[in-house]
C-alpha cells in the first residue's frame, strides 16, 4: 500500500500527478488541515510536501502526531521553524540547486526588462504609439549594460548562476555574501560597501530573520539615480515600501521583482509604476526546473518511508 | 567657418546637439530635402547624416551634386545604393560595432521576455489577476534556457556578443554565417541546417537582397513547436506575415522582435498576440551605444572634410 503524504501547501494539479503515482496525497491545498482531514487521518500522516516559503511552526506540526518528515518544494525553507521541527525530530528535506538556472534566468530577465525598460517598449509599439511617433520619455536613451558595475548580494548555487551571466554582458561583477567562495568576481565585506560600489544590484541571498528588510533605503540612496535592484530571493528581504517610494521619487531608476512582500499580491505603490517589472514568483517555473525539483521530493520521500537519511536534507541543528 | 552637414533622417534634437557644434546642420528631418531647401543650398552640401536604414539611391543623391560622402549613423547602411554612391564617387561611412553590445542586450531582453513570457506576467501582478487566483495559462511550466539549442544567424561582431552571452545559459551554440569566424560554436552549412538543429533562432545577419525573407514559414517549421525566433537585424529578414500566422497556429512558441518590415508599424496580426515581444527598434538605444557612434560619425566628418580616406568606411565597389 502506497504511503500517505499530506499535501500542505497549493500546488497545481498537473505538478502533484507525478507524487500522485508513488504517494496516497491528502491535499490540504493550502487550507488548515484540521478542518479537511479527520484527527485518526492526521495522526496517520508521516510525511508532508510544502512550499518552503509558507508558514510551518510548531502549532501546525502538533496537528500530526506521527509526523516524521517535511519535504519543502523547491530550494527555500524559510517558512518552517526549524527548532520546532528538530525537537520533534522530525528532517526537513529541499530540493537545493535543482531550479537555479532558472532562477537566476529570471533575475536577468527581469534585470534587462527594467534597464531596457521591455513593459513600457512593448506597449509603446503594440498600442499604436509608435506609429503614432507619440512622444514617449521610453525613446530618451538611458545607460545600458555596459561598462555597468553589478552587485550580487548572497553567493550560493543561484548567486554564482546569476554572476556568471551577468559577467558576459560587458560588466563588471561585485558580490557580498556571508560566506567567501572561491569565485573570480570582487569581494566586498558588506552589503553598504556593495551598494556604493554598484549600480545593479541583484539579491540572490537565503531569507532568514537576519536579512528582513536587509535593502531598505539607506541602500538605495547608495546605488544612486542610474541604480536598479531586481529581486529573486525572498520579498522580506526588501523594504517593498521603501523600495516604492525610490522608485517614485527616482532615488532609483527602476526595479524588478520575482518575489513580493505579500505574495500573491503587490502593493498598488508599486503597480502603479512604470520603472519596475514585476512577475509572479515564477524564478523556479521551468519544465526543467519542476522536473528536476520532483526528482528532489521524490527522492526524499522514498528516503524517509525506507528509513534512510535524506539526500537532500536541510540542517535543523 | 564651419562646414555644412545635410540631416537625411529624423533624429532626435539632443542627439544632434553635439553635431551642432561642429558642423552647420542642414536638418531635412525625414522630410524631401528638395522641398525644404533652395537648389543653390543643396549644391553646396558636401556630405550628409542618415540612418542606415532609410532609401538613398541615385536620384536622391542627384540633388546634391557637390555630395562627396554620405555618413551612416549605426552600423547597417542596407538602404544605402552603394553602387549609385561608387558610380558618383561618394564615400560612405557607418559606425561599426559601435551599438554591439546593445543590439546584442536586447536580442537577449526579448529571447528571455518571450521564453518566460515577461510582459504577460507583469500584466498578470499589475493587473491584480495573480492576487485573484485568475487561472492564467501562463502559470503552466515551459520550457526555459538551460539546455537549449540557440541558433545565431550571422556571426559579425553583434552576433558574436549575442552567443558569448547565450553561452552563459548553460546553452548549446551553433551557428550560419557566410563567413566562418574563429568562433567556438558549432557551425551549420546553411540555415535550414541551423533551424533544423537549433529551438531559438537569434537573426543577426546584415541585411541586403540575399537575406529578404530569408527566416520564412519554412523555417518556422523547421524549429518546431518550442521554437522562438528573435531579430534585432533589419525587419525584411523575416516574413512578418508567415511569422505571425506561425505564431497564431503556435507552429513556433514564441518570438521577439526589435525590427519591423514597415517601421514604425507592427501588424495588427502580431500586436494582437500574446506570444510575440516588441520593442520599437531601440537596439542601440543606450546612452553608450548613442555616444560611441556619434563619435564615428564625427571621425568620419572629419576626416572627410579634411581630404583623408574615413576611418570608418563602408566597401562600396
Amino acid at each position: 500500500m502506497p504511503e500517505k503524504v499530506l499535501v500542505h501547501s497549493r500546488f497545481p494539479r498537473t505538478m502533484l500527478k507525478r507524487f500522485g503515482e508513488r504517494f496516497e496525497l491528502m491535499d490540504a491545498a493550502g487550507k488548515p488541515a484540521g478542518e479537511l482531514f479527520a484527527a485518526e487521518e492526521l495522526a496517520s500522516v508521516r510525511a508532508m510536501i510544502t512550499a518552503g516559503g509558507r508558514p510551518l511552526g510548531a502549532a501546525a506540526m502538533d496537528l500530526f502526531p506521527s509526523l516524521g518528515a517535511i519535504i519543502c518544494y523547491g530550494t527555500g525553507y524559510d517558512g518552517i521553524d526549524l527548532e520546532a521541527a528538530r525537537k520533534r525530530k522530525i528532517v526537513v528535506g529541499h530540493s537545493p540547486g535543482a531550479n537555479a538556472s532558472s532562477v537566476a534566468d529570471i533575475a536577468i530577465t527581469l534585470m534587462l526588462a527594467a534597464i531596457r525598460r521591455l513593459v513600457v517598449a512593448d506597449n509603446y509599439v503594440r498600442s499604436g504609439d509608435w506609429a503614432a511617433a507619440k512622444p514617449s520619455l521610453m525613446m530618451r536613451p538611458q545607460a545600458g549594460m555596459r561598462g555597468r558595475r553589478v552587485g550580487v548580494y548572497g553567493m550560493g548555487e543561484i548567486g554564482r548562476k546569476i554572476a556568471a551571466r551577468v559577467a558576459a554582458f560587458d560588466t563588471e561583477v561585485g558580490y557580498f555574501s556571508r560566506s567567501r567562495p572561491d569565485v573570480p568576481y570582487q569581494y566586498f565585506p558588506s552589503l553598504e560597501a556593495l551598494a556604493d560600489w554598484c549600480s545593479i544590484l541583484m539579491i540572490a541571498v537565503r531569507a532568514g530573520a537576519d536579512t528582513h528588510h536587509a535593502v531598505d533605503a539607506d541602500i538605495f540612496r547608495r546605488l544612486g539615480t542610474d541604480g536598479h535592484v531586481i529581486n529573486v530571493a525572498r520579498g522580506s528581504v526588501v523594504d517593498e515600501a521603501a523600495l516604492a517610494a525610490a522608485l517614485a521619487d527616482r532615488t532609483i531608476a527602476g526595479a524588478g521583482l520575482d518575489v513580493h512582500e505579500q505574495e500573491p499580491r503587490a502593493p498598488d505603490a508599486l503597480t502603479a509604476l512604470p520603472n519596475v517589472v514585476l512577475t509572479p514568483h515564477i524564478g523556479g517555473h521551468t519544465l526543467e526546473s519542476h522536473t528536476a525539483m520532483q526528482d528532489c521530493v521524490i527522492a526524499n520521500l522514498e528516503a524517509f518511508f525506507a528509513g534512510q537519511a535524506l539526500p537532500f536534507a536541510v540542517k535543523t541543528g
